[in-house]
């Protein structure tokens, strides 16, 4: 089926459905694959990558030619380009999953009850995972591998702008699956670019078990709205830095500072800095000082602006908003209790730090603020799978159940009890 | 409120709304809650249940004279009924939770990374957690004291026919927690026993972390249909037993027997037994003999009825069906592979236990039956969070996203990343 070839929606919903029960058989058969032959795939699927490179970099030519004949910015060019490095950078990290120990088959926490049956858990895949993402085509390569390695079968859908190159990309997927001898069916890219079929894939539980989103916000809200299956979803990131009156002052200049200047852009960028009453004269003029060298404007509450007399005065919009630019809004609180509370009531539950020196004050902020990733004496950029060491991330989870923050291989997967007897009957 | 006082739809969701609330704040204070203070109020519960057991026997007298003027079965009304050793047993389950280790505040997996940070998991509660559940008033004190226990505040709602039983229980609730000074509002009973304040309950996810319903298939069906919020839920119970060619024929009697016959209504119970071809003759007749003595009607397929000509025939009905009774579905397969399709053909993904002596097949059964508890050599009956050491028990679930199987304590709970630095910023 090809892009460009109308389909009715019902088309669409059948079409989409048999992508899903080829999923689903497909995911028995990647369940019982052992690592050897996984890792085999893995790395013949980088092979490939590298020996198509340059019908990669001219499948990709069509999607670039298309986004500027439709006048899109340079950002949104720029995600989409696939280049020699680009395509490099995709092959080795597929290799690099190849590395990552195989989670799959694991048996954990095993004890002896006093029945004589022992209980334990073994890891194993989710089932079947579908990725909705846009623009950059190497996503294509990286969720692949993920859900190969852990044992999955997947559907991909990426975005209509990318699709002769997310095509190029499948081709070298399935030259990997092949030699491996794994089921072409294990991978599936969704080869219309029709929205219908994003409808389709997040409304049939029976062939999907989870859906994977990585996209912007109005996505996000448009699967939240619509699916059927759970979903591993990123919503906000409204980071905070809080400033303790036990900081040190130059550990808080340098987090305050590298929190929010180090990229702009990203989900784990401080937006908000909360500094204790008592430290706010020592530290807020010097953190002003760094933020105005480099641009970023400061808009604050009143205690702020006493002491940086030319920040703008913040409005509540800007204590929930996620800027992803040279901004940033500032707030001088009492102490731990009312930064806790700020978190509580505009944070988006993403990623928060504590500076300060007094481990009571540590303690209570790890515990008591509710967010993916709670830090002390730490950059919130830090916030990110590979820093934590994930080895790679499939996304970055808001919610509290099943994954949490930056999520690996180990988000793909879920624990089933087993239970291993000699022939024992319950009394 | 009363319960017989005439509310609108818009009054009810008014007064969920103001319960979400308040139970929103006193999650957080009973996440801080040590665990010293919280086996204090769970002590104290237990004490005043036993303090109050004339006035929850008076309460429990008005719900059985109302279920027996609405001509409500004998099992119902068993259900319902709250005796002096029932309520012993209540407390001494109250008790047995405040002995189990505390999870809340355990950090796991501490890694330093090359940055310096040093990167873990702290376990925390959920929150909110809404119960659902219907006639038996025990699980009102169960549910308090393992959401208690697990740090997160708890909003019950039990059946309209346990009004009064739960008010009681209510109160000897609150007696522990002001005792050990906790907010009162941390486990709330729904006054109203309006159905609107399920459907408040449900669709409040600003309030609401998850629910866990724990009804009939009908309470179940509804919850799935209406709820925005993740359930920890308990569809079906299709349990297999598969006896394989390999399999000690003593064994694989006493294990058809129990699984079958230990206790018909419970969701553990076995309900299609599967049989290779090569074994059957020598182990289905002698299990016939069994079920025969014992009043279980069997239907089986016609490799099956050869062996045993007095069965009826099953039809495919039969193999979907949860009969939570004295009959059981009996099929010959040829081997493995065809139980495997078998079972995930017409499983729920509940419970699934193969009889061999052959290691390859145990672990093949283990690794590819997709359900939540999986068993070699024992009765399916064993699938239950006493029996696995879970301490105590909130629900089943069959999902594979969260809580998998038996869902004790840490079911309640979640896992944040936590990162310990010494000022470290990102490069």
């Amino acid at each position: 089926m090809h892009a460009d070839k109308d389909l009715t929606d019902s088309g669409i919903a059948a079409y989409m459905h048999g992508l899903g029960r080829a999923a689903r058989a497909a995911a028995r058969l990647m369940a019982r694959a052992d690592t050897a032959t996984k890792n085999r795939a893995l790395r013949a699927m980088a092979a490939a990558i590298r020996a198509q490179s340059a019908a990669l970099v001219e499948a990709n030519r069509l999607d670039l030619a298309k986004a500027r004949a439709e006048g899109r910015d340079a950002a949104f060019v720029d995600r989409l380009t696939l280049d020699a490095a680009g395509i490099e950078k995709m092959a080795r990290g597929v290799e690099q999953v190849a590395e990552l120990p195989d989670p799959i088959g694991v048996i954990s926490e095993v004890r002896k009850r006093p029945t004589g049956i022992q209980v334990g858990r073994m890891r194993v895949p989710l089932g079947v995972i579908g990725i909705i993402y846009e623009s950059r085509p190497n996503v294509t390569a990286d969720a692949a591998g993920l859900c190969l390695k852990s044992g999955n079968a997947c559907i991909l859908r990426g975005g209509s702008e990318a699709i002769h190159s997310n095509r190029a990309i499948a081709q070298a997927i399935a030259a990997g699956l092949a030699e491996a001898g794994l089921p072409h069916t294990a991978v599936q890219v969704v080869e219309t670019t029709d929205r219908a079929a994003v409808g389709a894939l997040i409304t049939m539980p029976e062939y999907v078990d989870i859906i994977v989103p990585r996209g912007g916000k109005e996505l996000i809200a448009r699967l939240m709205r619509e699916a059927k299956i759970p979903m591993i979803k990123h919503l906000d990131g409204i980071c905070h830095v809080y400033i303790d009156d036990a900081a040190d002052p130059d550990m808080a200049v340098r987090i305050a500072d590298n929190a929010k200047t180090q990229r702009y852009g990203t989900c784990n960028t401080m937006e908000t800095l909360l500094v204790a009453e008592a430290i706010a004269p020592a530290v807020l003029p010097r953190i002003a000082e760094v933020y105005r060298a480099k641009g970023v404007e400061m808009r604050g509450d009143d205690a702020a602006r006493r002491l940086v007399p030319d920040m703008r005065a913040a409005s509540e919009e800007d204590w929930r908003t996620e800027y992803l630019a040279p901004i940033v809004a500032v707030r001088v609180v009492r102490g731990l209790d009312e930064a806790i509370d700020h978190i509580e009531t505009y944070g988006s539950k993403h990623t928060d730090a504590i500076v300060t020196a007094n481990q009571a004050h540590a303690d209570r902020f790890l515990r008591e603020v509710d967010s993916a990733s709670v830090m002390v004496n730490a950059s919130t950029r830090f916030a990110d799978g590979f820093e934590y060491g994930l080895g790679a991330e499939i996304g970055i989870s808001n919610d509290k159940l099943h994954a949490r923050g930056p999520v690996g291989l180990e988000g793909l997967t879920s624990q089933k009890y087993i239970v291993l007897g000699h022939g024992e009957v319950r009394a």
